[in-house]
């Protein structure tokens, strides 16, 4: 697959059908994600690849939880203001496409096939996420979908427990990504026109081109 | 390119020819940037393409004097090392190699036809750093050389005043990255074998599978 398609067309695809990852792509598509940059070439990046059914259900069971927490709290402003605007602004429907993804990825994150659960050291997604990405970009081309949330942080120890963790302070869980053949269709996610993200010289400075469609296709 | 040509080659390329990046290229580079996954859609990027000569050289300046610091303190236990170790073994080799790359960066930094700045939130490398490493990606397929350092964070406040960035607290230097067309040769970076970052269902768990070679070419 082109470079320039994978880039495109590798959105968050939460909805998977529950066929298993087929194990001869499993070197192919570590080996991919640990060509990723690395600090001094220190190669500070775990994995754990779970597929055992009740192992999966226990993380659904805390990642629903979190997602709760945030609900509660962090998330409790936007769901007001989604009851209380424009059920047509773009921004409201955004908010609720958003949250419905999230809800439904809360309640079945076990029936994605596998997990992978992303270790690495404390700051340093500056090495795990890159890694990560040429993962998701890897498993794209072999027609796998991927979702990567950050969201189990929020009950880190538990799932760092559950998983064998040594208290050690030395690793810390990034992220976690179910894995598995999506029951959707691949798409260019929605973005702003990037001339809106750069200036040129300074901040503030726009830039003299436009960007009039994605690139791709 | 094929993605996984992309995936293996994209290594840090540190020596640029002083040609300039075809303007053509630029909302090629940054539109398959801002595909990268983020939180919520919220697009919490932005980018700074810096090629005034004069700010380069500043610029320059300021990296210099992080490295400076680097070597006195942090570095400071890995340069005795050198030292005092074998000078013929592996670590020893890598960790000169290494300190020999990024002196050169160091004294050069300014002579990259473009150094491209990236911000976002606080913690949000979750975000900047996937899209990032899209932006690496596609310069690799269009022949040019990218390498990304967070060092200037050392000294962030003074590089973000130099830009003219706002001092609200909101956006965050979070990487450089030189890039230009390198001089030197496309290479497969040294990897330890995946299957030693790999853990199946529990943490220590080895894996069943191995990485006998680079599975690209």
């Amino acid at each position: 697959m082109d470079v320039y398609e994978a880039i495109y067309t590798t959105r968050a695809m939460r909805r998977m059908k529950p066929d298993p990852i087929p194990e001869e792509l499993l070197p192919k598509l570590f080996d991919a994600a640990i060509r990723g940059p690395n600090s001094g070439n220190t190669q500070l990046f775990r994995f754990i690849t779970v597929t055992d059914p009740e192992m999966k259900q226990t993380i659904q069971k805390i990642y629903r939880a979190c997602l709760d927490e945030l609900n509660s709290t962090k998330y409790a402003g936007a769901q007001e203001q989604v009851k209380s605007g424009d059920p047509d602004s773009p921004e409201v429907q955004q908010t609720i496409k958003i949250d419905k993804s999230a809800q439904w990825l809360a309640n079945h994150l076990h029936e994605a096939p596998m997990l992978i659960v992303v270790f690495g050291k404390e700051g340093g997604e500056t090495t795990t996420f890159p890694c990560l990405w040429n993962l998701c970009l890897a498993a794209r081309a072999e027609g796998l979908g991927t979702a990567i949330t950050t969201l189990l942080k929020l009950d880190k120890q538990k799932v760092e427990d559950l998983l064998g963790m040594p208290r050690d302070d030395v690793w810390n869980m990034h992220a976690l990504v179910p894995i598995g053949y999506p029951t959707g269709k691949w798409g260019v996610p929605n973005r702003k026109p990037a001339e809106q993200a750069v200036f040129t010289e300074s901040w503030g400075q726009p830039v003299n081109w436009q960007v009039p469609k994605p690139l791709w296709p």
